[in-house]
């Protein structure tokens, strides 16, 4: 297949917020995230540019779908979204939410709360992967999950997750409840239960991570969790935050 | 103090690994890794470049150390590493190491072998001084724990740890065993013992995470310690390996 003019101008505006937004399309770059969106979610793909070699590589791990522009390495650099492009880019549907009332498999939900950097968004999806969660939740002001970015930095991992939005956090807290997760805690660095010993901590429950910059909205009536630092630290980031209570439960849940 | 044409070319310079070496001198961006920098190691201190109000933030959280040449922010930009520079930028001596028979304070030692990522090194290091140890240990070959990048994603607390390198892991062994610390335990992404059931993990250890290229040595004699993943999914970043032991030492030890 031929790169057309119109499917460049098409690449282009996905780099950017609006134009996922208008097209409900994304870019996942790179052969391991591409190679993860099309083992999770085939059905997503539209095409793919690439150089021949990425595609060769993505070919041994997997069977293609979609079609594939192969053009020269220097018309992929000047496409890709990233200084250091990876050989490939495809185009991809971004995946519908699951409706309100659909129940999520998992025993506890992890909820980011205005979380503003993709590197740590795309850490956190991977462990939520990693431990065998079917779902992240996220209040919007947070980062774009399917921004080029987030993909690049989650390695594609967001495509095996059932995402879902919320305006605010009171509303994500509304919309747990009704669908029976009717602990809600909020992780804070300064006070609260010890994360460790809290009782119950994963059980039909929301953990609640803040953002970089402001932490998680402080709503009444929720428990307020932190993790123990003995050293002489500020703070951890969210993505290890949200990784020392993800592998707590592995702990606590899976014994070998 | 004016910005010397010397001092210029001086800082060029340790943007670079080869000019660090020559010079044992490095450099510190950006308010937060300054003030860290300022707060536990002032006598590395050799002169700063900031924009006037860089340093007036700085000057409201410590006692400035050594001179500051006050700069234009455009001159300031000019100078430093990264595209979004933070308004000032320390030149310091690196650290010296700790002799060999200096014995740690620790009771098990984090190494780090041939670990490549200087975010993931950064994570790292904030995770060590959270949890309050006092070293970290690395083989070389993985990234330079005082280049730009490695300092401005720690902020500045690796100058809160004793850092020790060795030139291969089977050298950082005998150092560990000639201190007593003969427990020596590698994490492995596919098999050994899982690690929040194995014993006497973090005492008088070495816990040892691999880099993101081809994980750790595998030397003779070492126990293999694993991080159970019930999910479907390949394996975690460096960071998270080694802030899921770190924490779980944590766990362990400090009960409120």
């Amino acid at each position: 297949m031929e790169l057309t003019r119109k499917n460049e101008a098409l690449i282009r505006t996905l780099h950017t917020r609006h134009g996922r937004k208008k097209s409900g399309l994304c870019i996942c770059e790179g052969v391991r995230a591409v190679d993860e969106l099309m083992l999770r979610r085939p059905e997503l793909v539209r095409f793919s540019v690439a150089t021949a070699e990425a595609l060769a590589a993505l070919q041994e791990r997997r069977t293609v779908s979609g079609e594939v522009c192969i053009v020269p390495e220097a018309k992929l650099n000047e496409l890709a979204g990233t200084v250091t492009p990876q050989g490939i880019l495809t185009v991809a549907e971004v995946p519908a939410e699951p409706s309100v009332t659909e129940k999520p498999a998992d025993p506890f939900i992890l909820a980011l709360d205005r979380l503003g950097d993709p590197g740590n968004f795309g850490t956190i999806v991977r462990s939520v992967c990693a431990v065998g969660l079917t779902e992240l939740w996220y209040t919007k002001g947070s980062i774009d999950p399917y921004g080029d970015k987030a993909i690049r930095s989650a390695l594609g991992a967001q495509f095996a997750l059932k995402l879902r939005s919320f305006p605010d956090l009171a509303a994500l807290r509304d919309c747990a409840v009704s669908l029976g997760y009717d602990r809600f805690c909020v992780t804070d660095p300064h006070d609260g239960e010890n994360c460790f010993t809290a009782e119950n901590l994963y059980e039909r429950s929301v953990i609640v991570i803040g953002g970089e910059a402001n932490g998680a909205t402080m709503l009444p009536n929720c428990r307020h969790v932190m993790i123990p630092m003995p050293g002489d630290y500020e703070s951890l980031n969210a993505a290890q935050a949200a990784t020392i209570f993800l592998f707590d439960y592995v702990r606590l849940n899976f014994r070998a």
